[in-house]
């Protein structure tokens, strides 16, 4: 199988109620060696060969203001801003109708995830360059994980799970650009997990392997660890 | 409910293949901050109150020099090393079989979890002293996972699971003695999660509130997050 021969884009929806400006330290400008997590994530996918445009949503009363954070920093790509909507999906519908004709593979991307490799990103486009319709990154599952259940105001376990059989998802994720609209057009509610609207709409997803530096930075240590490794690369030399 | 009254003892299966001495970088013995992870579970789990005993089940032709080792470092609590056996479910019946009398509650803990905070200890011993029989650290799993199969040569997505009800299970799990002792007579197959060998049994296996700190040093990364929890900590003074 071959897929789409015209140009990837990145999309970052970036306007939940964490990222506003407004609300004391909005996640996605957290600062991480001194660069906003975000400009991060839209430096990292933008550095890969297969992308020529990335396009934010931005909570809409800060888009002057995000627009004009980018643009303090060096970015390789043709970057644009867009005005997200009250959920992520709507955010990703908006960025997506901003997206030029020439656009037919998007990789959707976390704001929480500054430190993807660009071998990363260039791992998922070619994934769907090479025929696939839906790409998603994994990595094997370090713990033990278990399903669980609330009884008698403790959690008790239910199962545990298999878990040769399981992967965390990482991002980006890849789409042929009809497949990821299709999907977000028959969508009725609000997605986290852009794949997980392929599946319902009947799409195969394919699973690429993730990397260990693509982790979301959420809970307290995931900062530490990001501020690591950012450090371990200016000392190898690595310009990010 | 209440339970056991007893003392408390930990666990540790170090003597897998990953933790032979002559294995070129043995995991366990892998050292974080000068000191071997190894060490640091031990003095992690001997620094909780509830514990009076540590017993670390080594592999057979390093018992010496695991004993030798522990005793370079200061450790709060007795410590036993005892021959392991060729599965880890093997080292653990060992362990179990060199606890003395008094001991009715058991924290099997892993080797590679090695910055385990004490707090986490005592909740886990202290549920269990509470009435539950079986007793894990779980915490809310931050990437979406997906249950995957092999496709023409790819791997696919089957489901996407529902995330709120998953938890990802850390160490030390604590087991009522005689409920731990019961469940590995019962079991046929080898083991790597001892509250599973109780889930089989029929046993109920409740979690408990799990920590940041507690995650398993398995891939690169996690000893560069490790190496960095350590510097705070110290930075902070804590005596670890």
């Amino acid at each position: 199988m071959t897929g789409p021969a015209g140009t990837a884009a990145g999309v970052v929806p970036a306007a939940g109620r964490g990222e506003r400006l407004g609300a004391g330290a909005p996640k996605a400008l957290r600062t991480l060696g001194g660069v906003p997590l975000l400009v991060h994530a839209v430096r990292a996918l933008a550095a890969a060969r297969a992308v020529g445009l990335v396009v934010v949503a931005a909570p809409p009363e800060d888009v002057a203001q995000v627009r004009a954070l980018l643009d303090d920093h060096e970015v390789a790509a043709e970057v644009v801003v867009v005005a997200g909507g009250a959920t992520r999906q709507e955010s990703v519908r908006r960025a997506l109708a901003a997206l030029t004709p020439d656009v037919d593979v998007v990789l959707v991307h976390d704001a929480a995830r500054p430190l993807v490799p660009v071998e990363l990103v260039d791992r998922v486009a070619a994934a769907v360059r090479h025929g696939a319709p839906a790409v998603v990154p994994g990595l094997p599952v370090a713990d033990t994980v278990k399903r669980v259940a609330p009884v008698d105001g403790s959690e008790q376990v239910v199962e545990t799970l298999d878990r040769s059989a399981l992967r965390a998802v990482q991002t980006p994720q890849g789409f042929r650009r009809d497949v990821l609209e299709a999907a977000h057009a028959a969508a009725t509610d609000d997605a986290t997990d852009d794949a997980g609207l392929v599946e319902r709409a009947g799409g195969s997803v394919t699973v690429v392997p993730g990397s260990e530096e693509a982790f979301k930075v959420t809970r307290p240590l995931d900062l530490l660890l990001a501020e690591a490794v950012l450090a371990r690369r200016r000392a190898n030399g690595s310009l990010q």
